[in-house]
């Protein structure tokens, strides 16, 4: 008997993809977070914007188009996913409360004329389906961003259902 | 007897208005959608943001300020509803299903500086109005975008109640 | 017996802060709101997106980084949160019947690459945390947008639970 006996099944799945949940996010030095990650409302929980991060350290900077190509840019949008993961264990235990995903907005943070918004996005959003399948398709906005806190490429904010 | 027998009050405007859906939005070639257009929760639809489409045609591109006038831009965004609505009309089967409109956000590729966002986001709230009364009216934000997918003029996403 | 004994617990500690609601906001002149400002459905208030307003009166302009310093978006985002509190007012009566917070996003009007939108919106946050303790903690997001309506530094929009 491992540890894993006691996985539910989206950290099982998280395992097999190999994959690992980074520390949750914390706020970075100098900053000051009043408000919550993660809000618990009924069978909701509406979950704060999240960039690529682990603990209070931040995995991904600047600007697609500039200085983060469009691939670099999926990639900081699974690891924001990942971070929305971690905040999402620590509030509610068991990631296999989260029953359903209803909606998330990904900001990019991206030259003007940049058209490759939606395929950033995705970064997130295959990785949402990979772990929860049917239950994790989501509705959608991709819009960019003028600028994002601490320059990150990608902020990701979310509701979800949970039990 | 005609079919206008078997159209819902919605329709039935729609023609009225001399409107006509357009074919439901589908991935533009190259592009990949593992989101939902439409994510019926309940008694809540939410929208996925959405642009000037007929089927995976876009309608309309370019920056407003630069390549679109705030003119063009209100229609971008009437048809943008119309869209959405033939998205709604796909996954519900029929447009009266939809009881009242909650929120929306309609966000504007704009260049610095512009200031007409609300005025654009008019084309699809005034839409929605004419449509569907009092019960059209919604929360709503008109945000300056940086960037859009397919550097489209308008995106816009919503909260639906259905029955 | 003043007016005092009327108020609710929300409007005297908004008066032992020494803060005042502005009159609620009215589209500024040549402007057309289709929309509603406050949009209540059962025990959810949707709130639009909100500027630095007194009645139809703008009373911060300018992008962030440019014009504005973080300071004064800051300020800006804190006059907003009290535009939407005598939004909620007209709308609800009586600011206890807001009894939670649940998300908010704050755009901040900010040149590229401008990293410090979180610490302009928590001129909102802190406002709300003043006024509600932890019921007024929301998740939030904090994007940079590439214009905002009338060139306002900030707009925000909320969500709320109602009683």
């Amino acid at each position: 008997m491992t540890d894993t006996v006691a996985l539910g099944a989206i950290e099982r799945r998280l395992r097999e993809l190999g994959l690992e949940l980074p520390e949750p996010l914390v706020a970075p030095e100098g900053a000051r977070f009043n408000f919550l990650l993660v809000n618990v409302w009924g069978n909701i929980a509406f979950v704060a914007g999240h960039g690529a991060t682990d603990g209070s350290r931040i995995l991904a900077e600047g600007r697609v188009g500039e200085d983060v190509t469009p691939e670099q840019a999926y990639e900081a949008a699974r690891l924001t996913g990942l971070s929305i993961l971690a905040s999402l264990k620590r509030e509610l235990g068991e990631l296999d409360r989260v029953t359903r995903w209803l909606r998330a907005t990904g900001y990019v943070n991206a030259v003007p004329g940049f058209k490759g918004n939606a395929g950033v996005v995705n970064g997130f959003s295959d990785l949402i389906v990979e772990l929860w399948g049917d239950a994790g398709r989501h509705a959608r906005s991709a819009p960019g961003a003028g600028s994002l806190p601490y320059n990150i490429p990608v902020v990701i904010e979310a509701m979800v259902e949970v039990a």
